[in-house]
C-alpha cells in the first residue's frame, strides 16, 4: 500500500464533467489499494473572478480580507470533489487549512508554510477515507486564513507529501509535462521526461507556469520527487528530481518567458555605501519580489539602478520608493515601464560549457531584438526585452539551442 | 456608546452597489460612536447556486460536504463587506465560524448553536474595529463547519446579540418590517409597528419568510428585542418583543402561507400503543421536521395518520417510513402528495375571543376552498389546502379578519 499525494489544478476541475473525471482517476488509484491525499485548486477562473469582484468594491483591499475571500475557491472545489468521489461509492472527506493543520507565517497573500500538524489527515486516512485538501491556504499564528500566493496549491501538495512521507507526489495539470518551451508559442517544443530541481526552479521562476517556484524549492530542499502530468490523458509526464550526471548532455534544457514584468529605474541614486541596501530592504519589507537588478555607476558620483518586479507589484514598488526617498532626503528620479518581458534559457549544462550567453545574444540580435537588461545565474541567462517581441524571441532561442 | 448587532440578508448584499450601501449605513452608526457587530448572509442567490452545482456532481451529497460548500457564501460576503467598509476609511475585520467561537451540535445543514466563545470579537471591538461575522455557520465538536439551516444568519445575529449583551439587534431585510400578510399577495397588507415573540414565532413557522423561526425562539428565550427593518430605506420597521396587554386588541395579527408543504398519509397503521411514537421518533432521528399531524381512527382496528413535511424532506421521509415499516413488519400503506399548502391566521387575541376558527373556515368555504387538514395552537389556526388556492385563501382571510 502506497501513500500518494496528488494535486489537481484549476483547469482540471473547471466544470462538473472534469470534476467527475478527476474523481474517477482518484478512485482508480484508491481501488488499487493506495491511500490517497488529494490537493485541489479553485475551479477554473474562480480566483480571478473573486479578485475582480473585490476590486469593484475596494480598489485596494486589505490583504487579510483578500485571503478570507479567495480562500473560499479551494474550499468549494474540495467539497465538490469529495461529493464527486462519494457519488462513486467511495468514502471521502474534504478538509480546509485549519483542519489540515497547515501553519503559516503572517504574510497575507504570500504566506509561507511554517509547519504541518497532520493529525486530522492521518485519522481520516486510517478510517479508510480519501482525503481532499483545499490547496493554496494555511492558518497564521493569529488564527486567520492566509493564502500561499499564485500556484500555492503546488506548495501545499509538496509540503503534505513531505509531512506525510508520501511515496509519490503527482502534480496534475492541463499540459502533459514540462516542455523545452511553451508549446503554444513554439510548435516544435519537446516534452522532457525528466528535469532537475534546479532547472525546474529557474524555469518556474522565469515564467513557465507549470509549477510554482516555491513548491520546487520545497521539493528540492526535502527531496520530494514530483511527477508533473496531465489530468486528461494517461501519458507519463515529467519527473522533477535531483540532478543526475547524464542530464549534462544537454547544454540548455528549456526556454522560458515571463510577460508579467515591469521595469523600474532609479536615476541619480547617491553613490554612497548602504543606499542600495536601503532601497532593496525597503522593498523586501513590503514583500515585493525584486527580480533582475542592474547597476551602472556614472562619473558624476551617482548611480542608476534598474530592476524588474511583477507588473502587479509596480504600484506598490513606486509608492515604497517614494517613501524611502522622502525619508532619506534624496533627490533621485524614478522612471518605470510596464511593457517589459523576460526571456531566459536554462540548463545545468551551462556549468560546463561556455559560449551560451554569446549564442543567446546573437540569436536575439539576428531578430533585431534589443536587450535592455541581462542577468545570469550558474544555470540560466535572462534578458529583459520589449514585451511585443516575446514570442519571436522564444522561437529564435528554441531554434538556436537546437531544442526542436 | 452602544453595542449594536446588525444582520443583513442576501438581497441586501446582492451586488457591489448594495454592499457599498450597507457599508455606508454601518459606518454611519459607527461614527455615531457605537460598537458594531454585523452578521451577513451570502450574496443574493449564492447559496442556491452552490446547491445546484453540488447536485450536478452528486444528487445526494453528504451533508457534511454540503456545509463545507455552502458556508463559503457567507465567508465571501463577510470579506467583501469588510473591504467595502475599509474603502470608507473605517477599520473592519471579517470573522468566520471558528474565529467567532460559535459552537454547534453535529447535525449538519440544521445545526443548533450550543455556545458562543466571543473572545476574538471582543478583542477586535476593543481595537476599535467594526466586526463582520459570516452568518449561518458554526463549528461542530469535530471541528467541522456546520450550517444552521435556511435563514440561519438571523439566529447567528440573535445569538451574538445575547452573548455580547448587545443594546440593539437590528435585522435588515428587503421588506420594511412584518406585515399582516405578504404584501405581494395582499395589496392592502399593513406593516405592524410591533409584534410579540409568540406571534412572530407562529408567523415565521407558518411561512412568513421575514425571520427564521429558530431565531425568534432564541430571542424569546433570552429576551433579545429585535428590530426588523429595510436596508433600503430609513423607515422604522417592526419591533419583535415580549407581549404587552394592548396587543390583545387585535383578534388576529397576521395571515401567513407556506407553499413548501408535502402531505404524507399512512393508511392502516396498527391501532396499538407506541406505533405513532415509533413513526415520529424515526422521522425525528433523521432530522425531518414534521408539521401538522392528524390522526383518525377507524372501526376496523387500524388508524390513518396524515402529516405534513417540507417538500424538500419528502423523499427522505418516505424512505424512513419504508425502513420503519420493514423493521416493524407492518402492512401499512403510504401515500404522499407534494401539491399542498398551509394557510394560517395568528394572533395572541385568540386566547380571549372565540369564533376565530369558525370565521376562518367560513371565509375559506365562501371561496370554495377545501380544507384537507386542520391544526391549532393557542394563538394560531392552520389549514392545509391545495397549493393553487393559496393566494386566494390569503386574500380572503386578510379581508375576513379586517386586517386591511
Amino acid at each position: 500500500m502506497s501513500l500518494i499525494v496528488q494535486k489537481y489544478g484549476g483547469s482540471s476541475v473547471a466544470n462538473p464533467e472534469r470534476i467527475k473525471n478527476v474523481a474517477s482517476r482518484i478512485v482508480g488509484s484508491y481501488k488499487e489499494g493506495n491511500q490517497m491525499v488529494v490537493v485541489v485548486s479553485a475551479l477554473g477562473d474562480t480566483t480571478d473572478e473573486l479578485i475582480d469582484l473585490a476590486h469593484k468594491i475596494n480598489p485596494h483591499p486589505e490583504e487579510r480580507e483578500m485571503d478570507m475571500l479567495i480562500s473560499t475557491g479551494e474550499q468549494m472545489s474540495s467539497a465538490l470533489l469529495a461529493m464527486a468521489i462519494q457519488s462513486l461509492s467511495c468514502p471521502a472527506i474534504s478538509l480546509i487549512a485549519q483542519q489540515v493543520g497547515i501553519r503559516t507565517d503572517n504574510v497575507h497573500t504570500k504566506a509561507k508554510i511554517v509547519k504541518i500538524e497532520p493529525a486530522r489527515i492521518l485519522k481520516e486516512l486510517s478510517a479508510g477515507k480519501i482525503v481532499i485538501v483545499a490547496g493554496f491556504q494555511g492558518m497564521t499564528t493569529e488564527e486567520d486564513i492566509a493564502t500561499l500566493g499564485r500556484g500555492g496549491s503546488d506548495t501545499t501538495a509538496v509540503a503534505l507529501a513531505y509531512a506525510l512521507s508520501a511515496d509519490l507526489c503527482e502534480i496534475y495539470t492541463d499540459v502533459e509535462g514540462v516542455y523545452t518551451a511553451d508549446p503554444r508559442i513554439v510548435e516544435k517544443a519537446r516534452k522532457l521526461s525528466e528535469i532537475s530541481y534546479d532547472e525546474m526552479l529557474e524555469l518556474a521562476a522565469l515564467g513557465a507556469k507549470v509549477l510554482q517556484s516555491r513548491s520546487v524549492e520545497f521539493a528540492k530542499r526535502y527531496g520530494v520527487r514530483l511527477h508533473v502530468r496531465s489530468s486528461l490523458t494517461k501519458e507519463e509526464g515529467t519527473i522533477v528530481k535531483e540532478e543526475v550526471p547524464k542530464m549534462e548532455d544537454l547544454l540548455v534544457t528549456g526556454v522560458a518567458a515571463d510577460t508579467d514584468q515591469a521595469k523600474v529605474t532609479i536615476v541619480d541614486i547617491p553613490d554612497q555605501p548602504g543606499m542600495a541596501a536601503k532601497v532593496f530592504s525597503g522593498l523586501a519589507k513590503e514583500h515585493i519580489n525584486v527580480d533582475t537588478i542592474v547597476q551602472s555607476s556614472s562619473l558624476k558620483g551617482t548611480n542608476d539602478i534598474s530592476f524588474t518586479v511583477a507588473k502587479s507589484d509596480l504600484k506598490k514598488a513606486l509608492k515604497t520608493l517614494k517613501k524611502i526617498s522622502d525619508e532619506q532626503l534624496t533627490a533621485w528620479g524614478v522612471t518605470s515601464d510596464d511593457e517589459a518581458a523576460k526571456v531566459s534559457v536554462v540548463g545545468v549544462g551551462m556549468r560546463s560549457y561556455s559560449g551560451v550567453a554569446a549564442k543567446m545574444f546573437n540569436a536575439l540580435a539576428d531578430k533585431n531584438i534589443n536587450i535592455e537588461m541581462i542577468s545570469t545565474s550558474e544555470i540560466k541567462i535572462s534578458c529583459v526585452i520589449r514585451r511585443e517581441k516575446t514570442e519571436e524571441a522564444v522561437r529564435a532561442l528554441h531554434k538556436a539551442f537546437e531544442l526542436e
